[in-house]
């Protein structure tokens, strides 16, 4: 039976509080074995490694949703970060400065789980900031 | 009376047709008389304006709906582009070199115009083609 908009909302704000919670044995509950991201097939634990090492780069990184549209099957965010990149990001050197910025994402969702993500950072923001 | 999922489908192809043929006069159709983009007032006018200088830059401009979700009053979509833009575009020195890259766009629509627009253009994938 197909998600409604409400349903698919409420999953979709349970996953961005798993990623917010760090919780990485949840991800299963939320992300497809099979998850492709930007074209890649990167595969729960693919997916899990990447999330791992964003955290490791941005130990303060909080998944914000600024925007949400849910037509399901497919959920489109604008994700607002605000946040503290140690080191380099995105290619750039951020080293330790707080930047603003947004990231948008539309996922494809399939018997209740992310299986397709296509994301795009607003890198030129960042480094507007730096 | 609030639209529909398939009205706004409808409505935003509308517009896609009247950006790809440079139907200018047209776009009160479309876009409010007190539009935001990117949290600037831009207005009908400035808008038009944006969409002039954008055209002019890259010629050969062509809006690609790759992916949309539509949950009205907001409608969110990624637009691909494969184009050639002339001189420098988004700051980078393309100088007439074909780029392929996308911009994620969302929009909130109020009577059946569009009020509120936030864009990201995946800069990181034009440089990567330089």
């Amino acid at each position: 039976m197909p998600m409604t908009d409400a349903e698919l909302a409420d999953l979709y704000r349970d996953y961005i509080a798993c990623l917010n919670r760090r919780d990485w044995p949840a991800l299963a509950q939320f992300v497809s074995h099979d998850v492709m991201h930007n074209g890649r097939p990167l595969g729960l634990s693919g997916y899990r490694a990447m999330l791992e090492k964003d955290v490791e780069a941005v130990p303060d990184l909080n998944f914000n949703v600024e925007m949400m549209t849910c037509d399901p099957p497919n959920v489109a965010a604008r994700l607002a970060f605000d946040c503290t990149p140690t080191g380099e990001f995105q290619g750039l050197a951020v080293n330790g400065k707080q930047v603003k910025f947004t990231e948008t994402v539309f996922y494809e969702i399939s018997d209740r789980r992310i299986t397709t993500v296509w994301s795009a950072i607003d890198k030129a923001a960042i480094e507007a900031q730096l």
